[in-house]
């Protein structure tokens, strides 16, 4: 069934079209704040209700009871903070100046007012205590880590009112969780399984979906990358999209996947991120959730498998669909895992995004069995991974 | 977890080691009766608990709920009819001399005692009923509906007590109830997945079983052939056994999969004849069974998915594993279904088993898509199909 929205009831705080020239007006000289682009993204994902039931950022009380306790104050299952943190001196010129029940006007990342903060608290924001307690390092080398500690000082809590979707590149595939529930209910689905990526889509990527597709207790398979920001060495987003549009039009049924955008900055936090992940996919419609190896993971910062057993914490009323790490067998002549077969790891082509990145940069060809020929013509084209 | 033997209790009526002298001495002078062999494996099946919450041949009012409901009197589910029908004049003048109160030796297919039947009711047998309401046919082309038409016009009812295992060829693999639950133990297996077949396994079985092994809530596979009585056309049982060795042995991780045979006769019966099956594997210790297209049928008998539907229908304990017709599609690559694959069907590789019984019958190879090299082997040899 199409669970109820994470909490119960799927937030919805962006302004109606006939509302909209009204708020912005009303609005237009309010103080200005230009959040780090993460934040951009969550202030719009909280309006839409990809957050739900989070109405605004987190105050003091849900920070503290997040980061420690991996819930909200109520005690519903919530292991990520959301939190607005305005850095650089004009940033906090305003926040130094603005008091609990004023209203604050947020900025897009070219300087356009898209949504209105209404300030419930002011308090500082305990960095390497986040950094410590959410992704276990205070490693500045871990890419969310050296954010944190680049955040401001003092967070602003409180609701925030979406004036208008942001004006993404990858918008027409941005939808909203009203929107996919409405796509998964005309399609008939009742049991959606979410699919959690931020890389091009290998064979190995594609077995889970299609050994996913295959259950009986599933009608249909989003797959949901996370094309907001994304680290150094990651694939550009547009590059993930059109390489997932090449795997879903050229071998899927369409009546069976639904490829849709996540414009959100990526929390490599393993296994904390992994369920922040699956409840968000919750909000959009989703009963089901994948999760393979090392999902949301950087680095060595998280035991690969830590990402499955937290379903086994916390129960967000989600299934997770655990599957083992998986490999191309010569002897299988196929892929599978160690579930499935009894070969030595010695038959085992290699293929770890790691080696496929190398091999893209060297300019290297990649075999059928590790990426789809149509996948690989996107990626052949140079320049597919963030430089920085 | 591993579900309790249908009914509740596991039924075990063989004599132990101990006692089995004495019980053969007592019954050597019993009357005789020579089942017909179907009839010899159902015994036998009683006896160790594969048809648990049986103790013995149905008598009339239980036969007439399962014909008519599908269930037994104490409404459990069931739905074939399991009776002693003995036919041919030495049987029949038994039949006739005997009453409920008497005890009568059952013979093997070899003429030796093995099983002694507690005579509790004698009643007039209703072959055709029995084939309308559990074949859904009269026709005397179906090889069940075959066998009833020359079944004895009476039956005799009551508990069976087992003296000893049968003589089977695939003895060493006609493990009981008791001992694969004891075996799920030892391997740690909750959830087991039994997998019917009557069939050497092709890619398209295989690839139903590695579906199964690759989900999280299965921890091993039971592969079950039916190596009782056969149809003509049908594998003889020490291939399909062999076959089916070729298969777990070169692919599948030993500690996932356990290989057994089942000594029954066959039920061609489509859909009742799957529940009955899934019944049994659930006294094996199944808490899952595979289901994919066509189940138990013969010629068009059978709508392909009834089998599946009755799970709605009958509620067993166990969890149907509900399939599509799978295929082997040369743009997908591999093996696929209309869940799976968004191609035409003319992309398809014809991987249908008479397909592959006839390419046998005139002696063709068959591609590696179509069935492993090591099965292959086993099916080159010849003779490998019953003809009669």
């Amino acid at each position: 069934m199409i669970p109820p929205a994470h909490g119960g009831r799927l937030v919805n705080r962006l302004a109606s079209p006939s509302e909209r020239a009204r708020r912005e007006s009303e609005s237009r000289d309010l103080l200005r704040i230009s959040p780090f682009i993460d934040q951009v993204y969550d202030a719009e994902k909280i309006g839409i209700g990809a957050y739900s039931p989070l109405e605004g950022f987190q105050d003091g009380p849900t920070l503290r009871s997040v980061i420690k306790n991996g819930r909200l104050p109520n005690d519903l299952p919530w292991t990520m903070p959301i939190v607005l943190t305005p850095s650089g001196n004009a940033n906090e010129a305003v926040v130094r100046s603005v008091r609990p029940g004023d209203q604050v006007g947020l900025n897009d990342t070219q300087g356009s007012l898209f949504a209105v903060l209404h300030v419930e608290e002011k308090y500082p924001f305990p960095r390497s205590e986040v950094a410590r307690l959410v992704y276990a390092t205070t490693d500045p080398k871990h890419p969310n880590v050296a954010d944190l500690l680049a955040a401001g000082e003092t967070a602003l809590a409180g609701r925030v009112d979406l004036l208008r979707r942001l004006d993404l590149p990858t918008g027409a595939l941005e939808l909203t969780p009203a929107e996919t529930r409405a796509e998964f209910e005309r399609r008939g689905w009742r049991n959606v399984a979410g699919y959690q990526t931020r890389n091009v889509p290998h064979t190995a990527h594609e077995y889970l979906q299609r050994c996913t597709l295959e259950r009986e207790d599933v009608d249909g398979l989003f797959v949901h990358p996370v094309l907001g920001r994304l680290k150094k060495g990651d694939y550009r987003p547009e590059i993930i999209l059109e390489a997932y549009q090449a795997l879903v039009q050229n071998y899927y049924p369409p009546h069976r996947v639904l490829l849709a955008s996540l414009g959100i900055s990526m929390r490599y936090g393993g296994p904390k991120a992994t369920l922040f992940l699956a409840i968000v996919r919750k909000n959009y419609g989703c009963g089901l959730y994948i999760v393979g190896r090392d999902q949301a993971g950087v680095g060595s910062y998280y035991e690969p498998f830590a990402c499955q057993r937290i379903f086994d914490e916390y129960d967000i009323g989600v299934t997770p669909l655990k599957y083992a790490e998986t490999f191309f067998c010569r002897d299988c002549g196929g892929m599978a895992s160690e579930r499935t077969c009894g070969h030595t790891a010695d038959r085992r082509l290699n293929t770890s995004q790691t080696y496929i990145r190398e091999a893209l940069a060297k300019g290297e060809a990649l075999p059928s069995e590790i990426i789809r020929p149509e996948v690989a013509r996107v990626l052949a084209r140079g320049d597919v991974l963030l430089t920085e």
